[in-house]
């Protein structure tokens, strides 16, 4: 691994990295995305991310010398950088002072989906900290994969990555075009499909049976399911609630979906 | 209902109401907290909370009118503002420029807890949006009430008022001077108390038996649980993972414990 020194806030790999970080297009154009922090950086590198660049001042050699080692291994070019310029690339208040550049085409293959597997679909996620918290939360209950439509925010934008603790990492991730269609598809080839509503009427999520192949479908904060998704799918769930009528958020509910497709007694 | 016009930023109730809602302390010694929204204000006039003054602008008069008479109607002075004097006043960017000033000793008196009730216990949480959608999900599963450590972050505090989604107006709550010592009590009492710990050698939350009178503990986002406030429980629960370790956060966790607490075959 070849290392160099970067003193220059105007230097062009600073410049690039400071690009990708702050743009979804760029990101999307290149191929790469970034990664701030010790321990999510670390994460990359035991995740069998491609490394193309870490960043790191002495500093953050002296205070996380056995993360950047992990790093280390992984990495093709090692830029020892200032502190000023540190401070040019960081994203978030007390900086750790580690940076990679990644490259999505080392993320695994999601392949096809398995019958046996339960899957999280989101329709047009918006704001990037849900989004990494849904990962987080998917990995940590066991769901096989997820499955956005291509309205969704980048999640490969900092704050998903932060909020996902690494989990954007390691998920299979499908990409839906047109989400209701793929809906019908996966209906078509015989998994369950389930559309989460905030409908008294829908079938509460206690009396669903989540069996291995099964796909919830959940919508954005403010708007919920388009119409046309949740038609798309086999059947309308809802989490029975005893208080005020719509004050359980979107992420409570997909986390309260998530949690009994995997608390069902089928699974293990 | 008086109605009084302001122009100035100077106004002497303008400060008094940027005070209440940037201090806890002067919350605290005041007796008095804030809201801002026409939903939220609107709500808490239908939740009994006595205002001792709401201030709006002509806009807002137009374009909230339905909210703006369930406030007038339990209001006690009414101040038409002008729109710099809102701009001074909002917490938030779009403003709906619809500003409350409430009396804490309306909130209703917790009582006793129920021997029939289920119970949320928190201690030390320091981040008022996480403690806002604590009393909002608890809300909207039907928990009976919220046990505050001391240590907590206020309750009344802009940020969490707003997350509460109103939560805050209705759900009794208990402030624990020592929450161990607290527990403790609660035990003699008859309650049954879990801690809830991310440990896998504890008991899986699905395998324990929430009967009426159970209180759940859980810890703040940083630091979980101390060892303390578990000890003091009755049981030390878990929420099984199969992820990797410690992936699911603090939220997440007491989300899905009141799900369970509020699932279990003898409720309702």
């Amino acid at each position: 691994m070849e290392k160099i020194r970067i003193e220059s806030r105007k230097n062009e790999r600073v410049k690039a990295y400071k690009k990708l970080s702050e743009s979804a297009a760029e990101r999307a154009k290149s191929g790469r995305f970034t990664a701030e922090g010790a321990r999510l950086c670390a994460d990359a590198a035991e995740s069998g991310i491609r490394i193309e660049r870490v960043f790191y001042t002495e500093r953050a050699l002296e205070k996380y010398g056995p993360y950047l080692e992990k790093i280390f291994q992984k990495a093709e070019i090692a830029y020892e950088i200032s502190e000023p310029v540190a401070q040019l690339m960081s994203e978030v208040r007390a900086s750790q002072e580690i940076f990679c550049v990644l490259s999505r085409e080392s993320l695994p293959e999601p392949g096809a989906l398995s019958q046996n597997g339960f899957y999280i679909a989101a329709e047009r996620m918006q704001d990037p900290s849900n989004l990494g918290a849904l990962f987080r939360t998917a990995e940590a209950l066991g769901i096989s994969g997820v499955i956005l439509s291509k309205d969704s925010c980048d999640r490969f934008s900092p704050k998903a990555l932060r909020a996902s603790m690494g989990a954007v990492f390691r998920l299979p991730v499908w990409e839906a075009e047109d989400l209701p269609e793929s809906i019908r598809a996966f209906g078509k080839a015989g998994f369950r499909t389930f559309a989460a509503v905030p409908d008294r009427g829908a079938k509460s999520v206690l009396k669903c049976n989540f069996a291995p192949g099964s796909i919830a479908v959940i919508g954005n904060e403010g708007a919920g399911l388009t119409a046309e998704a949740s038609e798309a799918c086999e059947t309308r769930v809802t989490i029975p609630m005893r208080g005020r009528a719509e004050s359980l958020n979107a992420s409570a509910a997909a986390m309260i979906l998530m949690w009994e497709m995997m608390r069902s007694p089928e699974v293990e």
